[in-house]
């Protein structure tokens, strides 16, 4: 019995080669009768063909090994990624944070979350020529190109809104990576800051480190606070209270997340959204193109989303306090 | 040049050359000092090694090509095998829906869910003697280990709860997939019928029918339904509205779903969560377990879970309606 080669399967079905190669990738366009067909008679004569894959890994913290799914933001962005994958005919490897190596030759292509400065990983996948898309501007490699949100633009949108509620001692909850998310923002902070207040103060989160608690408990205290990692708004709301502080009236508080039980927490946390469905998708669709086509990705800007919720609506001078209608809007 | 080798590594950091294997892929005890410490010594010396990976792959609906991570169900299952497999130092390579084979050599185990009858690409693994498991009981290969619910168990909870409210005409939506799980519901259903009412009707979803419309417009309609897939309770919803019928007051509706949002219809909608995040991490374990212990996977139950919400309430024969506290439980 010789193994059945796809010019077997071309001619059993009636159609092309490159039509029988499409409707086992998912790719081109056929009808769905078409391609259910192509896939049924490559069934029947036991041609099999594995699906090619895309890895992705997420670099932001180098070598540290950390479970960055339960960050609802990359828990969203993977789903988007591989859905995006799948619809191409293609696989999606999520690889574990802190490995040293790819197996480039089991991937097709790769996709790097939150580069930071000297990202071996990246370095590997250019040195090997293995198509690269990034989601997040890469720290180094200045001329690849990427999917990201205006991390800037979006810093200085809660800063107006956190001063638009009174606030004139905005502290940023930032942390020490190099990846250019932490270092837009920190940048932006500061830009803002020496345009509009006198205060500037940016705590760096450690893990195991009570930030938060640091920040609201100690002297010269903000009236505001905006932390740019998703898990920092639980953390100011627990200081808060542990301080005696109410938020909104002491101290607003708000946070980069993509959960939304952010919306159920006492008071409603305001929240920036990245979009990473959006990104995912667009950053696979990028790296395919590249794959496929050798069209080189261009950098790309995602939208944020500013959602208002009661943490830093604050009252009114008059005492009048905002109807709770105005203090949420949908997750 | 020549290339750094393992003994290198732990010659470097002076451990064992079990210790660097353990820090590379995150398994053993160690100190999280020790671990990064071995690392960075590897690193160092440009000591690269690839993560295992394993493969998933959803082959409930053979070749047909169809978005499963759209569906809450497997989107939490696959996040929480994903980060399993990260916690144990492999990747997880998901695979989209439709495929004709594995790229077997690229994995080092394969986990499949909701195994049909005729699975090939189950076939396909076990002629490999590609260590495999199955998240749902497979259809065929009555040998093999899974990870799965009880699902007969579950029906009857949700049809012993519906007549408890009063239904006398109970409905199975349900649909043709010879996977287990569809096989075991729609069994349990009859089971159930025949031994409380003579009532009995499985409505057979497809895909561009209106089914929902189908059951509740129809002669000889029910008063209660349970949805077996997780659309169900929105299609539901959608039937009883166009066809004038109040839930629960005229219909009781309910489905198995893992989407928090069935709390925010109107009305919030009965569900049944089968613990995805349970299943999902168990099958990962047993799999490794086979993978580096040589230990058979055994049969596994995971717990399911009803909530019950508005949508299966009904007005009590006195006409007193429960109180909303009774109506919701949290998601």
């Amino acid at each position: 019995m010789r193994r059945t080669r796809l010019v077997d399967v071309a001619a059993a079905a009636e159609v092309s080669r490159a039509t029988v190669t499409n409707a086992l990738n998912g790719t081109g366009r056929m009808s769905a009768a078409t391609r259910t067909r192509v896939r049924a008679v490559a069934a029947d004569l036991g041609y099999r063909t594995a699906p090619r894959t895309l890895a992705l890994s997420v670099t932001a913290r180098g070598g540290l090994q950390w479970d960055f799914l339960s960050v609802h933001y990359y828990a969203a962005m993977v789903n988007a990624a591989t859905a995006a994958a799948h619809r191409l005919g293609y696989g999606l490897t999520i690889l574990p944070a802190g490995i040293t190596a790819w197996d480039v030759p089991a991937a097709t292509g790769a996709l790097i979350l939150d580069s930071p400065a000297e990202d071996r990983l990246a370095e590997q996948a250019a040195q090997a020529a293995l198509p690269l898309a990034f989601v997040g501007r890469p720290a180094d490699m200045r001329t690849a190109g990427w999917v990201d949100n205006d991390h800037a633009g979006s810093v200085r949108t809660v800063l107006d809104h956190l001063a638009g509620q009174g606030a004139r001692r905005i502290a940023l909850m930032a942390g020490d990576c190099t990846d250019h998310y932490t270092r837009a923002c920190v940048a932006a902070y500061r830009d803002w800051c020496r345009e509009n207040s006198g205060y500037e103060r940016v705590a760096a989160f450690e893990f195991g480190r009570d930030t938060a608690g640091e920040l609201l408990g100690g002297p010269g205290r903000p009236d505001a606070v905006y932390g740019i990692y998703e898990d920092m708004g639980r953390q100011l709301l627990a200081a808060a209270d542990r301080n005696g502080l109410r938020v909104p009236d002491d101290v607003l508080v708000a946070c980069f997340s993509e959960d939304p039980s952010y919306a159920l927490t006492t008071p409603p946390v305001t929240t920036v959204s990245h979009t990473p469905q959006a990104g995912g998708r667009l950053a696979v669709e990028g790296l395919v193109r590249m794959i496929e086509g050798g069209v080189r990705q261009r950098p790309t800007v995602v939208p944020t989303r500013l959602v208002v919720r009661a943490s830093t609506l604050r009252n009114r001078p008059d005492g009048e306090r905002r109807r709770p209608g105005l203090s949420a809007s949908p997750p």
